[in-house]
């Protein structure tokens, strides 16, 4: 029970501690690491078990500079030596709107694993107006629509990011019945 | 060292051996159990910090047997002694195909968190065909959309779950670049 209680405590330090991390050293990650990050993704379930999520792994900075440009997150994608770059394919989409919840635990998957790793990741949108050029610079056929971006390196501790605020539970909980 | 290799190992259990539980014994989750489970989403990343997650618990056995009739999945939500039904406010989406991911997010913190503390439950889509009328039975304003009901409870160990295929890296990483 005291174990059970300890464990407890550290899942729930998982998920409240997560933060996004915008700032990266300069080390690489190990193909372990990024495949510890994808193989978080690959677990997430899906309605029918869909498993809707595909990933390209970007790591040459020559490539990973020319997408940077398309965000005005640009200096986070340069500084991060890895960035997975999170798609659907339409061909093989069941509900479109349950799939994208579907990307989204793959992404929390994926997030909380990079964190448990003591590396730090954030979860990049805004690149999603600019998702066909995404498409072209990485050579994939139309059908693969951008979701996000996972930016992920080892944390410059010299920006500790500041906890965000969260609504408190009475405001999310509209009603217990 | 040794310790950031067992804690890594604990967090890739917790990821690869949840389950979509659906069966479920008779007793009930305390209050305790089931505000950690929404605590678990209310720390769910999303864009611009929107939060567009909102919960309402159900655990009134007349009400939930009414809800249990909108899907085919009546037995499972009749036999859980908790349902959360998990809504977005569309007055306050910021981005309505980002806060579906980001409710996905939450979804799988919920899931989780419930692995963690031993209790099981399981993602509920398909009852979204009838989003409208759980919002009359639970008297919400229309402003209100179901996104999922997560069903949870103590696990009926006469049913263990069978673990679901995932597809291989191989077949997700659509490259390495």
């Amino acid at each position: 029970m005291g174990n059970q209680e300890n464990w407890l405590s550290q899942q729930q330090q998982l998920i409240t501690e997560r933060r996004s991390v915008r700032h990266f050293d300069e080390r690489p990650l190990s193909l372990k690491e990024i495949d510890a990050i994808l193989e978080a993704g690959r677990w997430a379930p899906s309605g029918l078990n869909n498993q809707p999520w595909r990933f390209v792994t970007v790591t040459k900075s020559d490539l990973k500079d020319k997408i940077a440009t398309l965000t005005k997150y640009q200096r986070i994608i340069e500084q991060a030596p890895v960035i997975i770059c999170v798609f659907i394919d339409n061909n093989t989409l069941y509900h479109r709107e349950k799939d994208l919840q579907s990307v989204g635990a793959a992404l929390q998957n994926m997030l909380l694993m990079a964190h448990s790793l003591e590396l730090g990741a954030v979860w990049l949108g805004e690149i999603l107006k600019n998702s066909k050029q995404v498409c072209k610079l990485l050579t994939l056929p139309s059908n693969y629509e951008l979701m996000a971006v996972i930016a992920t390196g080892h944390p410059d501790h010299n920006y500790e990011p500041k906890p965000k605020d969260r609504k408190p539970l009475t405001d999310l909980v509209l009603a217990r019945r």
